[in-house]
């Protein structure tokens, strides 16, 4: 038969966000000076004692297999880390490390969506949420929110996509692209919602330590047996500990389920990186003075982000609660020209910022929310003041 | 709608070999002298340089994101060992790497399946490949081959399984589970096939360094450019360099589909661990005697164990080509009893030679291949040869 890709790939939209990026690397190579917002990691190094473990690992050989799940250690460390950090209860067998959890959230979709099957999904949201439901054959139901709501959807707009055919929800607190936090409220309303139905629930939790104005992270699963039953808690180190490259996330989740993944990834891709299993382990038992510090960096790069940001006539933006991101509001200049063009939409404006400016930020149309560029702080406070200041001259630009 | 697993990971088969591996795990941590014949990775350690190299990433802080794809660095390093050591001409565009050979195989069905293509697979096989044909809605064609013809399907057993639906062919060369390595002729056939059919060639090379009396590793890529553009060559790291703890493996293959492969991962899993992605780098750039060495140890073993297990009345093996596996053939045994039990399967024989002289085999039904048992030497000439001692014994209580 015809030498044809299947259609599942065919239909993987392409990545608006890497375009954007791959022209911005394209300019720095040239020697151009562009400050990039569009990060989606710490800025940081991986503090010293994770790369010490790793040699420790690599003294200690570890470099065979280890078990398709993950090292019973590191399952345990993370349990032990969920105790403690989240007071839940999970014994080793409730979770799976996979290469990043980025996998642990495609293996999920694969083991809970037959084709049809709907998952709920709060926008503005994270690029792979809907590609990734959509390659197990799912279909992503969005549920808008807007800034008026600190871009997390009312109860009513929730309740109002409940199908026959829901599968799951995706809850992300902190959210990448938003930073919002959901309140224990919200959570419970979605919580009391997905055990009725019944669906499961994916938190996608990866940006748990990073949160601010001492808020503290609640994880959805805390709020019941009955809910932690049906919840795939989503996390990882990657953004902890800096550790992004590393790829090691896992998920705790009801034991049959998570055996039915780990069977799944045995056959798919088999362990995580052995060296990084033994290194995620040690910075979950570690001394933990590394993340504060980097939050408290983050916390005052956020500030003097949001302040500098909304001093810019005809762009806005909130504080957000967590993550690092921030979502600028541009709709104001939506309709606006520049050099003979009008700007018509986020692509619009983030083409010409990086043309004009050599500033890079990403679309919201991305996140399924035009009107919006998201910026990433995970760059020197510097860069940040620098770029923002760049936004300012050329919205000046604008008529 | 009900909290129930996809009918995606309902179907996957439990891994009948890992049943076997964990009862003997079990008795080794009680303490018992288990020789397992189950090994599936290299004994060896890591060699030293490609150690250093994984420190050297850490100095020089690879801790980060790196392309989805793989870096370009190690794109390239793979480009060159296909030119050197293949005679093969790719340009990093045409790789892609992934968190080991396995998630290279799995992302390569997921890219050339629709539900419904079929994939030829020649017989005895390792036990993936059914599995994640299946987990992209394939149907695997299974050519069986016994050995009469080293485990390799005829021209004519291999041209009567092609249908309408053939999508694409597994080629594995040096082969696990049994050895075999293909010949120019049989190459010739399949690619000529392919060619005017057409249908896209999955060469599983993974074994590629470990070929013994002094036979050379040919590649179906290699026989011209028609099928090189329909060809997915796999290989990696894990075997030749002792690193299957490391995760790396890659494909090289046809642009547009390797495009898509990328799209693919980098909404799945983004990219492999960076510091393995550096070492494995190095592994492929540095003195490569530490895999010549390997070799000689493993010809050595393999040559010990075949004039062993041909001594044993009722057994037998053919010496294999290539890989570090011998197909035991038991067929003689069967229907013959053993503490009132009759031996009726290959299944039965692995439990009881456990059980009884705690060696652990792999069952023939594991690859489809009833009547033969998978033994690896990748474990020390010592146990080797302690074991094939102990199956005697036990083939010798058999009445």
């Amino acid at each position: 038969m015809a030498l044809t890709i299947s259609h599942r790939v065919q239909n993987i939209a392409p990545s608006l966000t890497l375009q954007i990026d791959a022209r911005a690397k394209e300019m720095k190579a040239a020697g151009l000076d562009v400050i990039g917002f569009g990060a989606g990691e710490p800025d940081f190094p991986t503090p010293k004692y994770i790369c010490d473990a790793a040699r420790e690992a690599l003294d200690l050989g570890l470099t065979r297999y280890t078990p398709a799940a993950g090292t019973k250690e590191l399952r345990k460390a993370i349990c032990e880390k969920l105790r403690k950090d989240n007071d839940m209860t999970y014994t080793y067998g409730d979770i799976l490390v996979s290469n990043g959890a980025k996998h642990s959230l495609y293996t999920i979709f694969q083991a809970i969506l037959d084709p049809g099957d709907e998952v709920l999904i709060p926008t503005p949201c994270w690029v792979s949420y809907p590609e990734m439901v959509r390659m197990a054959g799912g279909v992503p139901v969005f549920i808008p929110a807007d800034e008026s709501t600190d871009f997390i959807p009312t109860n009513k707009a929730i309740a109002s996509r409940v199908t026959r055919r829901t599968k799951a929800i995706i809850i992300t607190s902190p959210s990448n692209p938003n930073g919002s936090v959901w309140s224990r409220e919200q959570l419970q309303f979605v919580a009391d919602l997905a055990v009725s139905h019944p669906f499961y629930v994916v938190s996608d939790e990866i940006y748990e330590k990073l949160i601010y104005d001492g808020r503290e992270h609640l994880s959805i699963a805390q709020l019941g047996e009955q809910i932690k039953a049906q919840t795939f808690l989503v996390n990882g180190v990657s953004k902890a500990y800096a550790m992004t490259g590393w790829r090691i996330g896992y998920v705790a989740g009801p034991r049959h389920e998570i055996t039915a993944m780990a069977n799944f990834q045995s056959q798919a891709t088999s362990n995580a990186n052995s060296i990084a299993q033994y290194a995620a382990m040690k910075a979950l038992q570690g001394d933990q003075s590394c993340v504060t510090e980097m939050v408290a960096e983050f916390e005052r790069r956020r500030n003097a982000m949001v302040e500098k940001i909304n001093e810019i006539p005809g762009v806005s933006c909130r504080k957000p609660a967590g993550a690092f991101y921030i979502m600028m509001n541009i709709k104001q200049l939506l309709g606006k020209h520049f050099g003979g063009r009008v700007l018509e939409s986020s692509m619009d404006f983030a083409e010409l910022l990086l043309a004009e400016k050599q500033v890079a930020v990403v679309p919201g149309i991305a996140f399924e929310a035009e009107g919006f560029c998201r910026l990433s702080y995970a760059i020197s406070m510097e860069s940040c003041l620098e770029g923002v200041k760049r936004i300012g001259e050329f919205v000046d630009l604008l008529t």
